[in-house]
């Protein structure tokens, strides 16, 4: 059994995180924590979170002795702000804790990306340099030997499921660039308080319009330029990309119809439909990322949907926590 | 053409308010202003609300001199919090303003109500004495005559529209309280942040049980007691409330209907509904009030919806403004 | 293993089932089926329901030998028509099944019940008298032993787990009725296309008043009359019931706490709240019933809430499995 | 006074139409029709449109002498399902009337169309040939002589007015296609029962991908290939499309502005954001359509938001008839 330290136990990630170690056969739940001024240390995740009430009541603690957590866990997720995040991990990899870390601190290896997309100095460029993506579907090999894994943001799991396939098999046309229109569950914002999240203020509109820090992450992870618009929506999870390539000169549909099936023949988490699209409703509250896509003239279409809270941060960070540890990739997540 | 300001412009119900003065043919608007620390000081209007872009854009003004801005209004509407009406409503009849307050703080005359369910002592007994409650098709004889009209909430509008005509009939058992279940949209709470109203937060869900302050304004107006239950529901707009009545002894469900007919046959703005309840939906940016009900044995439910802002706020403040200068009643409203 | 049969698969209560059977350690699927007239028949459950791809794909079948559906099967669940249910039951009974009806078929033993809210006539008087009101928490004794379970209705199940604790305790006043104030998720209505559940039309508002058939299942099992009235609110799934009761003179608060602590100490599907109030979105998607109540003066308010596809069928259809075959009350429910 | 009559008043734009004719100072309600054999015929709109009650409650007649309705009318909108349209237009037009058809049947002038998208010959040759496009902001003075208005689809004219202004001033690249994606509310699909638009089933997903008609109506006015997605919202009313384009060579950021202003500096239904992007509820239950868009690089993103039912339907019919006969444009839409 796996002692499991789930930090930043209060937000909606880590309430999702706390569900799953609690149903994992080869894990125990060895402490939920927020940081230690949090007016939510003290209190049991299910006061927080009324909906687990009966599942899961365990306290969430204030985390004032990293070292002792660190030494008292086997497995740490980091469901923490990126800046928490980015203090925290040395800490656990030096004791040798297996790290999951659903913030962005440590996804993307570019010079300047830290300073002018978080806001940030990024002060462990050793740690950037030995995190590994947790891109489930393409990474596991890494994923089975890294310490640090960085689980992809929600749009960049959504988007780069759609794209990877056409474009490891060279059907991309390399000049114009892949259009990801993409709309997010307002969850996406996180558990907190303000105006634009507001119930009365939100409906379906674009933000972040050319300069949403999930596009470098997309871009230097496919190695590809991509325009990326983001949309808030008006649900609560859910993440649905719509995405439009230009086909590499002969490409045809039955070869893109062979990168997918090829692609994710073997992915648990991954469903490709025949003839149909994704919608949200379908991947709401399940580890799954929908795929359909169709093909006319030189042009595709994709779509992925995923759940932003689980196939995009939670599930897929228990996800790499299966591979990396060789259990079934759906452990504790259908 | 009367001079009309509006105190509270950042609000949901002063953008409506302000909408209206700009429709009415015998107004014209002369400020719209914030508190004079607020952060929207400045801004136009339709910077705010920008659904408002093209139809009204003035500057919303910081509130300092009051006394010139008293001096320069013949009409003021008070869409502020409590206290603050409470703290202005003087210097504007001072000056000679008709007001028409949308806050709670001159709907109630009752010793110790302002410090037990408001949290404030209350300062302006002489005011409270003079205000008139603008339950538009109830009082319509006083608001034509007073200075200070204090425009019910939003629940009490709904309660009361939907109960007095039975009472005034005599209709309503005297033991038995009846039980008034309303639903409320989330712009009841105002435009503000709080994870309470936050998107993904919201769902269907009773609050203020037995200590709502609506219920002691409904209560003292109908002078019977009620059991008021408030609910959140996830819808932005409107109020539906739903009243069980235990009939007195002997009434019959012809008294019911005359009773409605009779109190609302020349009323504009109550809509009656024979064999068919209300819906939020159908008075969604509306100023209607619509009615219904169905008798069984002894007893009645009787169902009524508004919206919110506006017969629960800011039209019901137009309405009485009607009303008061012999305007034709929904006069800016439909 | 017991080979289990569900009939009716291919609305919303039907997938649900399949999908907790799929999950439960003592169940195997034997078969879902359709009526043999069904458009659905031989599609897979997962294309009439694509959420349920990649979890379970099982045809779903017309439903021609029922005689050979019936040795074949176990355990039945009829998640029928209510007409449907009761031509079917005696078959299946006949065969030694166990038979679990999410029907109202045979709740309610009461000369002329069906014919006035089911409209058709009742064939099967002995099967109303063998069946077993299927209120998990309320009727276990019963439920261990018989072969005929009639789930209760989703409203039903709301409102006595409100009702029941009190009134067992004589702690409800004997002449004023219960009010009870409902709003149920759009689901309630099954998976149909009708303009009074397309999207643009569902908006908060009473149906049904004083003449929906839950009110004599509730008075019924109740042993007393209640004043019921349903809302259709705009979400999907769920049902929140408030309820107003009187209470029996002399009564106290800490009565009231004490009735439903004792009652449902050992509930393993009820979470009661202290100093809480349930909403739809905690109990979305669960098995639980969560109960949350105040008194003052004379009066209590009760609310509780469920998920009407689960706690108000299928899964307290599992829960009364469970509890009949002896294993742990919640199997394949969370 | 224009005598105006309204044929297909049973769906939502009908009714937004009857409400506009009824506040419109130059128009007289001549009549409100469906086809004879509709079971609405004989109510009145108000009980098909409750919403309505109180502010026009004309029946709606059965259309069976159209002679006689056309000789009784001198504008007649047209507000039926496309074949309706095509078969209906013919006599209104021989009978002098000005009409205004909200459907499909006369807007685009290609060999083959309708036979390919819309399923039926069409048959007036003629008709197509004199109708005019009313895109109002872009053919006024088309619309200003025509008598035969072919008013654009709620896709149409979101997409449009965002590419025209860049198109016109030769901004966009000519071999790139710009791609929309675009996402409506529930009511674009009409007023009627379906399981695609039960509440419960609605959640967002694309539809009619590389085979919407829309695509070729866009194409065929602007003179440009286009990738066009629709998507299906959870909402009630509107459109936000959002708009990729690769810039021509050599394009700046300050003349794509200046294409906007110049295209629309005197438009009244049209709402530049400075700085700010658009979202659906801005334009709720308005005429306006708000344009927003972001330069970087070669791309520019353009989004555009309208309420379906009117910049996307009936407020665009009466801005043509504004238009058409030299009334203030906005005239009874705001």
């Amino acid at each position: 059994m796996l002692k499991t330290t789930i930090i930043g136990a209060s937000g909606y990630t880590g309430a999702e995180l706390a569900l799953m170690v609690q149903k994992h056969p080869q894990l125990t739940l060895s402490g939920l924590y927020v940081s230690a001024n949090s007016l939510d240390a003290g209190k049991s995740i299910s006061d927080l979170h009324r909906k687990l009430a009966g599942l899961i009541n365990e306290p969430v603690q204030p985390l004032k002795d990293i070292e002792q957590v660190a030494k008292n866990s086997d497995v740490v997720f980091l469901a923490t702000a990126h800046e928490v995040s980015h203090d925290l991990a040395a800490t656990f990899l030096h004791h040798g804790c297996q790290v999951f870390d659903l913030s962005g601190a440590f996804r993307v290896k570019k010079e300047g990306f830290y300073r002018e997309f978080y806001g940030f100095e990024h002060n462990y460029e050793n740690l950037l340099d030995i995190s590994t993506y947790g891109l489930a579907e393409w990474n596991s090999a890494a994923i089975k030997q890294a310490q640090l894994i960085a689980v992809p943001g929600c749009y960049p799991t959504a988007s780069q499921l759609a794209i990877k396939p056409l474009l490891e098999k060279g059907l991309v046309d390399e000049l114009q660039w892949p259009v990801i229109n993409a709309t997010s569950g307002v969850s996406g914002a996180g558990r907190k308080a303000s105006i634009t999240n507001s119930f009365c203020e939100v409906s379906l509109q674009p933000y972040g319009v050319f300069n949403h820090r999930h596009q470098p992450e997309i871009a230097s992870h496919l190695g590809r330029d991509v325009i990326f618009t983001p949309h808030l929506g008006n649900f609560k999870r859910g993440i649905l990309a719509t995405v439009t390539i230009k086909l590499a000169a002969g490409s045809t549909a039955e070869q893109v119809a062979e990168a997918f099936h090829s692609a994710y023949q073997e992915s648990a988490a991954v469903r490709l439909l025949n003839n149909a699209m994704p919608s949200i409703q379908n991947v709401e509250n399940t580890p799954f990322c929908d795929i359909g896509w169709k093909v006319q003239g030189e042009h595709v279409i994709v779509v992925s949907a995923i759940d932003n809270l689980l196939k995009g941060a939670s599930s897929q960070a228990m996800q790499c926590l299966n591979i990396h540890y060789g259990f079934p990739e759906l452990t504790a997540l259908i």
